[in-house]
Formats: structure tokens, C-alpha cells, sequence
């Protein structure tokens, strides 16, 4: 194998293909990325066995050929190269190694063969669909953050992407859940993905996702089976295993007749929130919220620290009602919130509380209420 | 106790003193700070024992006190409160409590007694002079990265500074070393530090002098004892107990008869041993500095990973070398170099090099070799 490419190229390849590479390997060939060179071009292949990456770069190929070295080296040596220089790479098959040149600087790394990287099996996909970054970006972003980190709820470890029926049509939908919050965030369904099967996509692969979804007009290919999904721009595939697990029947945990409406300044709101948290200890910080005529008492009360509390003119209309959450999740709720008023529907004090971005009803929050 | 304060130097002021206060305290009023309010303006006391910062600040006192709360809440409640508000602390001295207002947000802290807040006790220096902020930032800044982190040669965990005779005369001297490598950083003596005794600056001590040093023309009065030293703006004082051990004599280790020269330019250098060292582990990063009429090679050779190298054009006119180095105490050389040319003076390859700035002999740094 024998090809030049240009640095900056090296570096994005590169850098995509080794995040996907697990720091602390058992198995030494998942340290490696895996470089195959083509008269078309050359890739870069990561997996850690349950995620897989593909970067594809142009390069001039002067002679096919494939190998592995370490992602996480050539990486580095990638990004240390000065801007601007052609990095001449070829491997040395009776040493074993590969060569990269660039200016004064030579480079001879160690590689293990093609013939042991481990290639993901190629599956059959019952739904092909594309979608705009932008939307995925969306539906992935302002879910993600209510991902479960409990590895004993393993279903919950990821996002729950499916086709759901709305009020206002089919929908592709994300949703994410740790048993304390909820998200769940709607985009109209795209031509093709009717049958889509219902997929957790993992924890890893949400964050991998992201790196694809940098430009809002970009056409992203998607593709689900039972046990995978797939993510393709015209350079990157992204081919990742779902969690093995059934998704909990979340729609019975949405509050459908919350009544108590309480509309405020999401920015406000959080600030508010994070600053009454201050007095409160990192475990459980809870903060009460206390409603009455168009005014909100946000307190904490922690009595060996100390007490704060702050008022927020909001809209509230109806009987006064105290209620208490975790401030975190507070917090993180009200961020996602992109438009300016968050809207709040409560029941009781002992009752899930439900929030929305003003009317908007594709995106939907859901936070349990704590003992204050 | 009642004043009020602009929120901008309330932050300004509780975040220098509370950087001293460490994060896991035995002692509770360790965590504190003391707040004093005078008719001149309030002040702001935390301290480890071993340093004490005291940050004054102008207020609108209403009624003088004193009391203290939790440094870390005070600093965050400030750094959350709106840009611009002007912030009203009372004690509340029935409850025992600090209140602290501004806007629609109400605080209630904690406090403990100002009786129990530990002062530092008073000494006579036998030392006091002036000097620029900038001749200090040069003489520390330039001399830390040397101390040692082994803390059975408490002695060395700091920085030595006292005064010693020069070529071109008397000098403030910082210097630095771990044993492995050596910084000796000189600035012209200031009038009133001719008796000042030597003394070693607590690597903590270096780091939170440094916030003092941003302003280049400010000037700051140093006084120096046997067993403290303090450096002073205007507003902030920061007082400090002293390493109690005697510094090794480091002129020793300091190669006076390095005959072979090499002149490089310390940016080409520090990138080039930075990229070589790459292909090497994390923990034994030797380089190889071969040299030969005005050409350098540095190489790195790691059996399991693989090996690199690289060329530069230098100035050498002596006989062939073979030197080897750790690399990250060679890029930290290397970086501490103002000027473009590196200058290092070399004897055998068993031999510690010295390695200046250029002609200037104000900046020397030493470092041994490794054998490779």
C-alpha cells in the first residue's frame, strides 16, 4: 500500500475513526484503525465491536493495499504534522510496518494484519430514510440528556427511536428516560421510514452521531434494522448495534391531564433555579417551587448550609400548589427549552409535572416531583 | 454587620481569597472566609494555615462587623447573581445567619464565629523592596515548572529565592529543580532586598501568587523573614510561611566547562521532539538528539509501538554527539524560551546540558541525560 494525502484530510478522517476507539482494550486489534487504499480512495475503519465507523478521504493511491496501526498514534502523529503538508503513507510488509512521511519527519509504527480486524457483519435494513442533520441533530440533542446511566436498566441506556402516531400525523420520535425524567421529541415521519422498527439507539452512538450532524442542510442516510442502525453521509458511515432490550411503555408515565398551567421565561428560570441551588449539598437538591397568582417562590432549604429563595413573575392562574424537584433535572429541562417561555402543566404536588416550549407540542419534557 | 457591595467586586474579590481555601477541610472554619467590614471598605481573610490572602474591597458600610460563611457558596452565589446588581450582606446575628440580597434573590447562610477564623500572626520581615509585576511573573513563571512533586524532598516543592552575586552584578534569583532538570531565573536586585535571606516559595504558594502578577506595571511590595514571606498590591495581600528546610547548592550541578554548542530555534525544536515522541509510551519518553556539522537528528525508538524521527537545520560546529533526553523535560526547556534561538552547551553524552536563551545569561536551565 502506497498513497499521499493531504494533512488537514489525514486529521479529520482520523480523528473521527479513533473516537470510536475504546481507551482500555483487551482485545489489542481494537486499538487500530484499519487503512485500505483504492485506486478511488482510501478509508479509515474503527469499531469497538458494537460501533463502527468509516471514514472515506481522497487520496492518491499509487498502490492498493490495506493494514492496521494504532488509531489513537497515528491520530496524534496526524494532528502534530505542520498545516499544509503531504503525508506520504506506505507500509514495509518485511518489517511489519507502516511508514509516515511528512517533511523531515519519519514515522515507522507497528501493525497488526488486515486479516485480523474485525469487520461488522453487513445486515439487512427493513427501513432506508433521509433526514436532514438538522432534524436528527434535534430529536437526539433534546432527548439525550434524560439517557439512564443505571447499567442494571440497560433498556434505558439509550434513545428510543420509532415511528408514533400524532395528532398531527406519523412522527419519527425519540425518546429518553431514567425513571425521574422524561424527554420526548417529534419530527415529521420521512418518506420511508413507515416500517421502520422501533430501535434503542445506544448511549455511544448517540454521542458518535453527533459528529455527523454538524451541518444543518446535510441529507443524512439512515438505515434500521432489528438489531442495527445506520448513519451515512457521503464520507462517514456510522453502523452501530441497538440495545438488545424493549423499551418501556412510556406514554403511560406522560401526564395527560395536568391542568395547572404556569407559563415563565426559561432563561429566568433556570438562572433562578441554579442560583437558589447554591446553598443546597451536590446530592439532593431539591428546590420547591411555590405558586400563586402570576408569582413563583422559588427555595432550598438546607439547614446546615444555609436557605435561599428568589421570586419570579410568571403567568399562574390557578389555586396555589407547592411542589419540589430535583434541581438538576430542572435545570437541564429548562435549557432545552429554545423558544422564550416554558410552559409548565401541573397536577397535584405528588404528580409528574409535564413542560413544553410554549404551544409547541413536539417536544415534550416530564419530571417526577420530590419530597420537600 | 451591614454593607452593600457591587456584585462585580464582591466576585472579584471573594474568588481570590477563596482559591486558597482547599476543597476537603478537617477543620470547618478552614472552609470559611472572613468578612470584616470597616468604615473604609470590607475585607475578605481565608487562609490554609499556611497561606493567608486578605482582599479588600469598597463598600457602602452601614454597620461595621465582622463574621464568616462558606467561601465556595459565597463565590458562587456571587458569580451567579446578575451582571451589574448591587448586593446587601447583613448578619443577623439572633439567627446566626449571613444574609445575602440582591434583586428578588435571598440567601441565608451558615456562619461561624469570627473568634474561631484562625489570623495568621504577625512578623517582623527583615526584608522589604518593590518590584514590577512583570520582573516577578518572569522570575516564577519561568522557574516552576521545575519544582519537584516528591514530597520526601519537601524541600525542593518549591521555589528558592534569594539573593546572589552575578557577573553583571546582584541579583534576585529564583530557582527550581527535581534533580532532573534545573531553571535559575535572575532579575536585577531592587533596592532594599540586598539582606533579604533565602528563602523556598510553596509551589502553592508560586501558583496563587500568580494572580497577583497580570498587570505588568503594577508594582508589589515584598517582604521577606526567615519563616514568611508576603507580597502585597493595594488591595490584596498574600502572606505565606515558608519551606523550613535548606535548598540544595544547586551551582554545582550547573555545567560551567560545556564546550560543544548547538543553536536552534526553540519553537522547530519543541514541535519536532513533540511529533518524535509520539510512537513513544507515556512513561520512559526518551529522545535521541544526534548531531553533526549544523544538522540534528532526533529520534525516538519504541520496539513495541514503532520509532520516528526527525531533521532540522541547526547551528553545530563541533564534534558528533549522541544525546538522549526525556522528552517532556525537553519540550519544557524548550517553551520556556522567549527568543527564537535555543542555545544548548553540551559536553559527553553522559553529561548534563545547559541550555539558555540565546546570549542572555539571566535564564538557565539544566538537564540531565538519559541513557538510550
Amino acid at each position: 500500500m502506497k498513497f499521499s494525502i493531504e494533512r488537514a484530510v489525514l486529521v479529520k478522517a482520523v480523528a473521527q475513526a479513533q473516537s470510536v476507539v475504546e481507551r482500555r482494550n483487551t482485545i489489542p486489534i481494537l486499538a487500530n484503525v484499519l487503512i485500505e487504499a483504492t485506486p478511488d480512495g482510501v478509508s479509515f475503519r474503527a469499531t469497538d465491536l458494537d460501533i463502527e465507523v468509516v471514514d472515506k478521504a481522497p487520496a492518491q493511491v499509487e498502490r492498493p493495499g490495506a493494514t492496521t496501526v494504532s488509531a489513537v498514534m497515528l491520530n496524534e502523529i496526524a494532528r502534530k504534522l505542520p498545516d499544509g503538508s503531504l503525508v506520504n503513507i506506505t507500509t514495509d510488509d518485511a518489517a511489519g510496518r507502516l511508514s509516515v512521511q511528512a517533511g523531515r519527519s519519519n514515522f515507522s509504527l507497528a501493525t497488526l494484519p488486515r486479516e485480523d480486524f474485525p469487520v461488522m457483519a453487513s445486515t439487512e435494513y427493513g427501513a432506508n430514510f433521509s433526514a436532514k442533520a438538522s432534524v436528527l441533530r434535534r430529536l437526539f440533542d433534546k432527548s439525550k440528556f434524560a439517557i439512564s446511566t443505571e447499567e442494571t436498566r440497560y433498556y434505558l441506556n439509550g434513545v428510543y427511536m420509532h415511528v408514533a402516531q400524532t395528532e398531527d400525523g406519523p412522527a419519527l420520535r425519540c425518546v429518553a428516560t431514567d425513571g425521574h425524567r422524561l424527554a420526548r421529541i417529534d419530527a415529521p415521519l420521512p418518506a420511508g421510514a413507515e416500517d421502520m422498527p422501533g430501535v434503542i439507539v445506544p448511549r455511544k452512538t448517540v454521542a458518535e452521531l453527533r459528529k455527523l450532524l454538524d451541518d444543518d442542510d446535510a441529507d443524512i442516510a439512515v438505515s434500521v434494522s432489528e438489531t442495527k442502525v445506520r448513519f451515512a453521509t457521503p464520507t462517514i458511515t456510522l453502523t452501530s448495534k441497538v440495545i438488545d432490550g424493549t423499551f418501556p411503555d412510556y406514554s403511560r408515565v406522560i401526564p395527560a391531564n395536568n391542568i395547572r398551567k404556569l407559563e415563565v421565561d426559561a432563561t429566568d428560570f433556570a438562572r433562578a433555579v441554579d442560583r437558589v441551588s447554591t446553598v443546597s449539598s451536590e446530592r439532593s437538591r431539591a428546590v420547591k417551587l411555590a405558586l400563586d397568582a402570576d408569582r413563583l417562590i422559588l427555595s432550598v432549604n438546607a439547614p446546615d448550609a444555609g436557605a435561599a429563595d428568589e421570586e419570579l413573575i410568571v403567568a399562574y392562574a390557578d389555586d396555589p400548589l407547592e411542589i419540589g424537584f430535583n434541581a438538576k433535572y430542572l435545570q437541564e429541562i429548562a435549557s432545552q427549552v429554545d423558544r422564550d417561555n416554558a410552559v409548565f402543566m401541573f397536577n397535584g404536588s405528588g404528580d409528574a409535572a409535564l413542560i413544553r416550549e410554549g404551544n409547541d407540542q413536539s417536544a415534550v419534557y416530564v419530571v417526577m416531583p420530590m419530597r420537600v
